[in-house]
């Protein structure tokens, strides 16, 4: 099995209470590239532009990432600021250049299209459609998105929605898609709206996660870190363990969602302790795994 | 065993989306009264104005709440207004007319000073520790405070802290109380300042709540409801749930704390779904405990 993931690859430039990167690398793909491969074979489609040092990405090819799908025209790298205030949890955009990406069509290789387990990380959701119409059969489809899409191109989101099978928001998004200021309501409206139930997953940032299945709430909550330095890359990572392990397992039973869910949020709790992939570059899947027994600790009674 | 509270009678005339009530019973001790019931006898020290419908409480005697305690005084009861927001998590204070509780000077029966369990619920940080002053030696002191006092009183407050075992704050005031946004940081700096370690719980609304003792986090969610009718009590419901059960089970246990903290959160829940005490009325303790079961299910993995 392997998974198919279509995002941006970036540089970012990162300010935080703890210090400061510029021209990182970053990007929704990579994240989620470096935490899905902890589990499973993954491929990757994308672009960058001609400044783009490939060998930045020689750690994820030894993990098994594959990047026949990389695209490299001539330009710039996605290049994205941003700066986090002392509560992480805000944030402010310094600057956004598309660069290469502004014009990125993805095409799905051929050795890809067979992909069952895809991933449809936060681009344009008229991309995400192409993507799709591109994927053979795929068995999973996950989704995520942000609220730009939600006000800019909803139309065009919803129908995205509808050929998904796993929809990744976060609470506030949540909320808009669903118009409902309750979270659970929204989310019970979000999952049962179309023509076939959805699985939904809401990230709640320092609260964690919650998974809604079949009518079934399961909540996790984040890994209780004193010391965020880099929240970056945090939603992507959290997917890539999440689908990661889901491909693996290669069911959609309750547990194996339950315990992806887990996954996500222990390599995503990881992710956030250095910048850019600092600490997941070294991470070894026997401190994942060791996490993620913590977590049981954290909520069991 | 029982359990002494110390803390506001008020008639609460409460908006929500939901509809509204007028004057109707509210008060930090009688929530905190009527979920602690459902676990051990409850004693309540507290002032009412000759106004007061003695009537109105006599569910909360039937269930072994005892209310020599209750002192009236000519005058009106302690009035509060409040308007809860379409997202019930905002809510406006309409009025707040103190009457009678402005002069409330807790007297402490003779019957009810070697308290083991005490609850102090939040009032004026010199009148917690008047209350204090008068306990010869209790067991476990649980304390609950609110920003007015973190910002307006925190010398006194301080005082109060260092003689309570158990602290329960929310999340922005465990923040301003340890001028920390990193909420795990906040909570290990106020459990760590004094000279023995408290345990620390925070209420986090829709997010649940997280306890804190010795070097070990434990999560609970909010119990997933779709409606809140009126979120008001749910924090003094919860700390009567939760010190209820710990003066029933008479240790401090991980394994205590951790349950405790789950019926704590299960009759918040049940407080929720109506306004007043319309539900709490009513509630069986198998409904209860039935609540609590349904709890594991949202976390086990």
């Amino acid at each position: 099995m392997s998974v198919l993931v279509v995002g941006s690859i970036a540089y970012d430039t990162v300010e935080t209470p703890y210090g400061s990167v510029k021209d990182s690398l970053g990007g929704s793909a990579l994240y989620f590239s470096a935490a899905a491969s902890f589990f499973d074979a993954v491929n990757v489609v994308g672009v960058v532009g001609s400044d783009f040092d490939a060998s930045k990405i020689s750690f994820l090819k030894k993990r098994g990432v594959n990047f026949d799908g990389l695209y490299v025209e001539s330009g710039d790298t996605f290049r994205w600021g941003g700066r986090y205030h002392r509560d992480l949890n805000q944030r402010d955009t310094l600057f956004t250049y598309l660069n290469v990406f502004e014009n990125f069509q993805p095409k799905i290789p051929a050795q890809y299209r067979e992909a069952d387990y895809v991933f449809l990380a936060n681009i344009d959701p008229t991309l995400q459609l192409q993507v799709l119409d591109q994927i053979k059969n795929p068995k999973l489809v996950v989704l995520d998105t942000m609220n730009f899409w939600i006000s800019g191109k909803r139309e065009m989101l919803e129908k995205v929605i509808h050929h998904c099978d796993i929809l990744i928001l976060n609470d506030q998004e949540a909320r808009e898609l669903s118009d409902e200021p309750n979270l659970i309501r929204a989310i019970k409206k979000i999952a049962n709206e179309g023509a076939k139930p959805k699985i939904l997953i809401v990230k709640k940032g320092e609260h964690g996660a919650v998974l809604y299945q079949k009518n079934q709430f399961f909540f996790v909550p984040a890994y209780p870190l004193d010391r965020v330095i880099d929240p970056t890359g945090a939603g992507d990572s959290f997917a890539g363990g999440f689908l990661g392990y889901i491909a693996r397992e290669q069911n959609l039973q309750a547990k194996t969602l339950k315990r992806a869910l887990v996954y996500g949020s222990a390599i995503a709790s990881f992710n956030v302790q250095d910048f850019s992939f600092n600490h997941l570059i070294s991470l070894k899947f026997s401190e994942l795994e060791e996490r993620f027994r913590e977590f049981k600790k954290l909520t069991m009674f």
